[in-house]
């Protein structure tokens, strides 16, 4: 079995090319909840939305977020009335928030529902929360803390970032099915999908538990770098780089992941970072790594859960 | 000033026939929140939302339920992941319910909501829920107690009624938006709309501070039947009046509000029922009171006005 985790666009294509070559059994996506949020009373969790939704081949390719064929009826009602319209929610995609909700305030956890809302739209392979309990990504900026979805959807990412804190997570648990893949001793590899390291990756490795199981591994742990020729194909990964000062590059990413990959996929565009890479003990798979097609994803799947093999 | 007491659709078109002949300070709705309930994690509201789309003209003048330029993506989205589907949302509609839900989360009071919500549509007259506090309608039918919407929409009203409940009316108090209308000394009269008494106006007048209002009324106070012709033109008073043996006629109508109004406003169909309510002690108006336009509405509820102001 491999474990691939997950944030949103570029974890999801990369999630979506794994499932083509993996089965059911043979993969389990964990997703990044450090940017949930409560907006209109609703829980909204868009990593989990935007992978479940791209297993389900009905992800908006344009947004990169949201369904494909959506209509925004609620989202101009709310407008004329004067509500608030900075975060976007279509009328397809506002019934995962509300079912989502509603079966929480049930008593479901977060884990529960999601393997209901993955049934309903036909995905079979598990996506699962990496945890059941709430972590919030707050982002450090000069004048304080920023709640992630303020930073970066309401304000559109502009602040300069001087750190992240990841409020609940030090004492959040895995849920029971993403400690139990872990448990089972089957895991034969874990791909760390080119997610944003920070603010995708980086809230799931911030639960102790989470991280241990990557820090004490006895199976591969290879990570597919979302930087490419010094820039983010999506996201503030590079931005935020910059405003570190770490970068941007795939050193910096493997920095990131510093004792937890024993391997990285980089670009074309990066080879020559390559020697850098093996030389801190890091392996190197040099590939394109550009996802336009699904045949892109199928064939980065490939290659990496090779690459991660033969490690 | 004139309070109308409404319920749903019937209701709510005298409502709109009397606001276009009454000022924002002369007309105060008092409306019905017994079929109030919680669906999907959202709390709904049917009548307030009809009156309030009615006044605001955007009501669905086909389902009397709903808004005009309807689109279903909410729902059909539901259906095909195997929601609840019986209680109808339409995608503009579902922004009432999510606002309202979201703010009744942030523990603004349901009168409070319904300012703010009529407010962003354009509604100037005062429409006020008769309580913050919950007031259950339930259905006693042969088997037991149904909740409300459970047999008017699941049900399609077809289990024989036995009788109601109203839970929470022992104890539940008038907004202070109406208790402050009655407590001013400026009610000119009281119109209770052609709502069904049972389900509509019943749920009101089973608060007690509010009952208390009518029964010890300085002001005149006309009701407007429901029934015409031994039908009602919508929804199921007609049919509970059989089934409790007590109609259906505009007598069984005035028997309802006994002790509480004055006048009683018939159909010419009903003319033959005139001389029964006379006697009884009940003043009577013989008009047309069907409402198929705007006109309709306005006659209707001019002659209501000067009906209850001759008494």
């Amino acid at each position: 079995m491999h474990v691939a985790l997950a944030g949103g666009v570029g974890g999801a294509k990369l999630a979506l090319g794994l499932s083509r070559v993996l089965s059911p059994e043979e993969l389990t996506v964990v997703v990044n909840t450090g940017d949930d949020f409560d907006h209109l009373g609703m829980r909204i969790c868009p990593d989990l939305d935007t992978v479940m939704y791209t297993l389900a081949g009905m992800a908006n390719p344009e947004t990169g977020w949201g369904v494909r064929d959506e209509t925004w009826t609620f989202m101009d009602s709310l407008a004329r009335q004067g509500g608030e319209t900075w975060f976007r929610i279509g009328d397809r995609d506002l019934q995962t928030h509300i079912t989502r909700t509603a079966r929480l305030a049930e008593g479901a956890s977060l884990s529960a529902v999601t393997a209901e809302l993955c049934a309903a739209l036909g995905v079979a392979h598990p996506v699962l929360p990496a945890t059941d309990d709430r972590v919030a990504t707050m982002v450090r900026v000069a004048d304080g803390l920023l709640a992630f979805q303020d930073y970066f959807v309401r304000l559109q990412c502009a602040p300069r970032v001087e750190g992240f804190d990841f409020v609940g997570a030090e004492t959040a648990r895995p849920t029971a099915a993403v400690a139990d893949a872990f448990a089972s001793g089957r895991v034969d590899s874990v791909i760390v999908c080119p997610s944003n390291p920070f603010v995708s990756i980086g809230p799931m490795l911030a639960i102790p538990a989470l991280r241990d199981c990557l820090a004490e591994r006895t199976f591969p742990c290879v990570a597919v770098s979302p930087i490419v020729g010094g820039a983010a194909l999506k996201g503030p990964a590079a931005k935020m780089m910059v405003e570190l000062g770490i970068g941007p590059s795939p050193v910096a990413v493997a920095d990131c992941y510093a004792g937890l990959i024993d391997g990285l996929v980089i670009d074309e565009a990066d080879a020559e970072d390559a020697d850098e890479l093996s030389d801190s003990g890091i392996a190197v798979l040099v590939t394109g790594t550009v996802m336009r097609s699904d045949g892109d994803r199928e064939r980065l799947a490939s290659e990496t859960l090779a690459f991660a093999s033969g490690l």
